[in-house]
């Protein structure tokens, strides 16, 4: 069966006192809309001034929730996505005080994008052009312990996970806390980079359709997700750039591998400092390269070549 | 001009007083030899017991140092990987007190790797077929601090980085610290994942060539490469299980997404904890999935499916 779920349906906490906008069986489809992360506050005309009084209460809205019958805590609830469109119109923003390098950029700015959402990629200012891969930032249940969670942190049950590999083909496996698992969708991204290092990806409404299962008796102890082919052939055709960060912490390490990039684009290709960070969070790659050589481990962030043609 | 240099040219630390072994120009191609980086401790006949009393003082051997003719501090010195062939053997360990899942497994466990040096893939206990993919773990220039530093951590000069993706086709830059910069090479890996999280790859002895270049003035914070293409198409054919770490400590939530990696691995596929932990090492890799939305931050463990054919 399909259930269509509109995104006036939407909420702004992970609270297990929401009433259910929606009951479904295991192996229904449900085709839904996402509001854009924002949540409405930033639009075509919105100016980068703007972003300093951005409503945080306001942000990554989620559409549902959903009550999957018979689910149960010790289950989990299975998210196959099927489709996820973007809407043609984005954004990927600087916020102050938001982001891994938000010491260095203290000044807010906001990049709109404009975009066929059937094409494989869209310019970057005419610096670069960046491939879309539609992803869904957030999907979660509600948790067990009572009252608003903030929407915003990831945790065991799911939730603002801002995963890149989640999207069209993945299927996600969530632990279940409440009965009917409490199920919600949100926070769109038509393109986001592994880490999502200025805390924006190309943020975007989206239309979604996905199955959703039962799985009795699977207790995880959090999210795991299997994907059904490769998932960054859309970026890898030219290699990488790719910078390091060394040291025995790793959020420093991390830090530092995404400053270098900065560096490194502006050196080989005259990139602004802010239009190199936007790009690092849109397409750009957080990985662990070694953390068993101790003390220090190695934070690389990998960049791809292709986006400058 | 080529220069060859034979493995017996190696030592255990990085010094700065230790004699070069050779003196090239730049744009000169070596060819060298590397042992296996257990320094000849390990043997096809050697029993996980013996892991016991390795040596640490004897592992990772770096073939070198060699001088580079002009290279001063404030200047990289770039080394392209020409080619790199193992051995027809090689080993991976569970070495106590080693490993980031160090407190999990306790007990020695060792693995022999047998194997046509031109062959895509070896086979794992008839379990997994493993694609071969050789890299080199250890490529370093000496410190300027003076004496004698441990040869496994990564340093800002790089050092034992233990990164997947050096290897034939990438370009490495690191940063100079003292005349002619003295570069060695080793802990060679006919196939290792992201992290080398048990602490072993598949190491193998390895013949390589690199061609050596000298960039004046470059003056890198650390080290930086450029690959020639994509670098994971021999793992990602039929996608990915990934399980994920969700929480404020980025080193734990690494611990947790292996850990749970091993279990998913025991339950999908049967595999014994020893072996899922072995195989996550050679060939499965961790990521950054999301280091923004705070105070949780998300580390995944991505094990490629195509190993199980």
């Amino acid at each position: 069966m399909k259930h269509s779920i509109h995104a006036r349906h939407h909420h702004f906490h992970w609270d297990n006192s929401l009433p259910p906008v929606a009951t479904i069986a295991p192996g229904d489809v449900v085709e839904l809309e996402t509001l854009d992360p924002g949540g409405g506050q930033i639009r075509p005309e919105t100016t980068p001034a703007a972003l300093v009084g951005l409503d945080f209460e306001r942000v990554n809205p989620v559409t549902g929730p959903i009550f999957v019958d018979g689910a149960e805590p010790g289950d989990a609830i299975r998210i196959r996505v099927e489709s996820l469109t973007p809407a043609g119109w984005g954004w990927t923003a600087l916020i102050p005080d938001f982001g891994l390098l938000e010491r260095d950029f203290r000044t807010p700015a906001l990049h709109l994008w404009s975009f066929d959402p059937a094409a494989k990629t869209v310019d970057f200012k005419g610096l670069a052009r960046v491939p879309l891969k539609p992803m869904v930032g957030s999907i979660g249940l509600a948790l067990a312990a009572p009252g608003a969670h903030d929407v915003l942190p990831p945790r065991r049950v799911g939730g603002t996970m801002d995963i890149r590999d989640i999207g069209p083909g993945t299927e996600l496996y969530l632990p279940v806390e409440v009965a009917g698992g409490l199920l919600s969708f949100g926070d769109g991204h038509a393109a986001q980079g592994e880490g999502e290092v200025c805390g924006t990806g190309l943020e975007s409404a989206m239309k979604l359709a996905a199955r959703v299962d039962l799985v009795k008796g699977l207790a995880l102890e959090g999210p795991e997700f299997v994907t059904d082919g490769p998932v960054q052939r859309h970026l890898d055709g030219q290699g990488y750039y790719v910078t390091t960060g060394i040291g025995a912490d790793l959020m420093q390490n991390a830090t530092d591998a995404v400053r270098r990039m900065v560096d490194l684009l502006g050196r080989r290709h005259r990139l602004a400092a802010e239009d190199a960070y936007m790009l690092c969070s849109v397409c750009g790659d957080l990985r662990i390269s070694e953390i068993v050589d101790r003390p220090n481990w190695i934070v690389s962030f990998y960049f791809p070549r292709l986006v400058f043609g």
